[in-house]
């Protein structure tokens, strides 16, 4: 535990204190999650011994303690064993300011693209400035934040048109954009936004909920998009990438702006998480690796992200020592790289308290 | 192998003894497979000893023996040491008789939904009330069946179009059915049937023979026909599902009525069956996995399906234990309900006694 | 070391001393290489003993060494390590004669379709008989060859249309052959040769570089061409492969004139040669399974091929004798068939010395 982590990319937490149903919600990527599964186990395993109960504690038994303690403690003791020196949070979904004061570390503020786009939308409408004040928002909201995020991923595939010039305002219709051209164009200005201001851009990539087409979030659909981009300055981050994170690796091996994490695929995959990071490593540059837990709602997925990180790191890197594959000093090099070092290098500072995002009601429970 | 398993998707066994070409062209999923392959290791190594012989034996001397002791005996030694207590049968290709003699336990009817609508639509050609006939049939098929199987991914790739209304008869041209606005009517029917009466249906997902373009298989494909059913009280099994067995596992952590098994993947890549069971695991629900063979014509491959999962289940979880990653308890239940609890919830109780299936003559020789 | 390897596909060598920035150059199928990568680990770990220097040898003092021993003689010793008795050498990119001389074994010329065809309109520019012309310089190319290899993958992506007339002359605008049509007709050309001389027909498939697009290199994107040529005679090698691997032995499994190699794959993931091995070993015939290196321009690529295949092919297969899964009979003779029994097959003997290849000039520094 004395390497610390840099958590690149994560939401906050429900500041309240969820029933068996609600808990199984927020566990699962689709409506409901569940303690009979890899990331259930690991709960028990890890998370119990934190809450002062024994290791694989059945799950009626971890959730009266843990509402016997009240979310704030338990939050406060799982984030702070995560062991993470600075947490950069999505506040475009799900963030509660409790986070901040729970988590133990400066935190930044990762603007979802497509949030502070709708929200112009619905303020001006469809008038004929409405790019230009999306352009203008978006710029602002950049200003105090450490990282730009796109979920195109979800609206409307990675597989976006070449962009270019700003659509119709026909592609705006409805409270939520979905419109390839609108998406390829609202990128294409993140993109351009990350070259002058250095801050990453990232795009969630494969696994999530049931709103997306997971075939449609694979990264190689941004191989255009990453050729278009790879001399402009801009710097691409490709979240999650499971079960697509050997292309996503091919993609960071490949483009020289282009970074990889595995975010949300560790926690869900429990005792595999060595298996994923060492197929991840074949092709992944080891100064293009980073650490992110997209720990949300739960505070038990933030802790679960890290733990399993560094056990499934350490695995790996203990089977190529004792196979003489690397020296334990190149070994302890690359474990601070992707724990923090490639972060460090890639995120300016984080923000000692970010504002609440756009459209950023508190997490409430499901 | 003290544990009970359902095999909930397998065909018939051929009722004849078979020379060494007619063995390897049932061997593989190609004009004809190989002893040199990790299906034909397993097959020395594990089957030879019920005939008697050494492991490992070589193919000449195991189809010497095998002819010897004669289809038969051979296949009634197999299916028995398969330890399975029920039998879940695609009877719309390559059904015997035999089979139900020689498995050793009740026998149900897995209706194969093309077969029964080729059978139709030969029968009353291009009227207009073949759909109502089609639908008639289905209906009095699935009375006597436990489950409905979709071979769309052979037919048209299972990216058919969103269903809903029935095509027009063009749609019906020739005598096997591969129109995709056809197969999508036809899912959308057998999806109204199984929310209905609640049998499970299934689909080929992934790895098969030539005649299937693998890149349509992928069970991803499926995303938004799952997206419409579920809550519609339908219940969905994906078949086989390599090289695409983490987009199953993936499916049915994100919807609820989403069920996988590994079916043929397990006896063809032999040794490597904990590798690609620890790949399932990741995402898949413990209660979402069910056991399958997909035996088909072999007897040796309904064996190899139940020997094979039990070792490779068994050492993942042996070394999960060892690991401290899962408790001896959690470890025996998990083992349960993917080897026959799931199953057993899932399909209804087998028919003793199946008819043949429509257009089903027994297995030829080939 | 005792077994000997055709090295079915590679390139030649930099005849020149490269600096650091042009040794990772050729390090990586980026832009750039790195040492912070499986293969930087990999090449310091077994390339540094033999240039006199300690295991995992500092990147600065490895390029010193190399520098000061100079590259004919690091050569030498690096390609007569691999333990190579024969080369097949694509000389359409990047063939020096001074491989010849280095290599220790007889070298048989690789011809690539494309240049050939470009080289031919460049020439006779478009007119009414250039695609006469093109079968005319192949059919002659094709003479003292040992093998066909296509880059359709590069240049229109492997779904392209199903072959048959010739093209327009208007899908032969520019330099290079982009059009899918064209590219068809050409590989269709291809496969008429391949079964009328028996030279195998090669596939780029899978990793290669930023003009790639990696989604469109999937092998199975050639079913339906393997499907039209199954029985035609001609033979198909499909190259590289990952992270599409499985796929490949898929269609090997399945097609019986499809063989698959794994190429670059091998040097690039490093200490993980072992686990992609396993995972082609699920379906792929154990003689249908081939080695290369596609080294190319740093003979560090053409040992790490080899080291790394024996060393992972070895070890998999101890694992499996240890787990009596083969028996240590059976395990050399697969060895023996993919190091180079396969090969010794399906390639004619390799020409003593090959003419430099169409458009080839000698591989520069980058």
């Amino acid at each position: 535990m004395d390497i610390e982590l840099i958590d690149a990319h994560c939401h906050g937490i429900v500041a309240a204190d969820p029933d068996r149903s609600q808990f199984e919600a927020m566990l699962g990527e689709g409506r409901r999650g569940s303690f009979g599964s890899a990331l259930g186990l690991a709960l028990r395993r890890w998370c119990a011994p934190l809450l002062d109960l024994p290791a694989h504690a059945e799950p009626e038994r971890y959730l009266a303690r843990r509402a016997e303690l009240g979310w704030r403690e338990v939050s406060a003791r799982l984030l702070r064993a995560a062991g993470v020196s600075r947490w950069l949070v999505d506040t475009g979904y799900g963030f509660a300011p409790a986070f901040v004061d729970l988590c133990g570390g400066p935190v930044g503020e990762i603007v979802r693209i497509e949030s502070v786009a709708e929200r112009v939308v619905a303020e001006y409408g469809l008038t004929a400035t409405v790019f230009d004040e999306i352009e203008r928002a978006l710029r602002e909201s950049a200003r105090s934040a450490v990282g730009l995020k796109s979920v195109a991923a979800y609206r409307c595939g990675l597989d976006f048109p070449g962009h270019g010039i700003p659509p119709s305002t026909s592609a705006l219709s409805g409270t939520r954009l979905t419109d390839p051209r609108m998406l390829s164009w609202l990128v294409g200005l993140a993109a351009r936004i990350s070259a002058e201001s250095g801050l990453p851009l990232q795009f969630h990539t494969g696994f999530g909920d049931t709103d997306l087409r997971l075939h449609r979030a694979d990264p190689l659909l941004l191989t255009d998009f990453l050729r278009a981009t790879e001399d402009s300055g801009a710097t691409v981050v490709l979240l999650h990438c499971w079960p697509y994170h050997r292309n996503a690796a091919y993609l960071a091996n490949v483009f020289s702006h282009v970074y990889l994490d595995l975010g949300l695929t560790i926690p869900h995959v429990g005792q595999r998480a060595s298996a994923i990071l060492a197929e991840a490593l074949e092709l992944a540059p080891f100064d293009r690796l980073c650490y992110s837990s997209d720990g949300c709602g739960l505070a038990e997925l933030h802790y679960l992200g890290a733990r399993l990180w560094r056990r499934g790191l350490g695995r790996v890197l203990d089977e190529w020592i004792a196979d003489d594959a690397i020296t334990t000093a190149d070994a302890d090099a690359l474990i601070a790289a992707v724990a923090a070092g490639n972060a460090a290098r890639l995120y300016p500072a984080a923000t000692p308290r970010p504002g609440a995002g756009p459209n950023s009601p508190p997490l409430p429970l499901r």
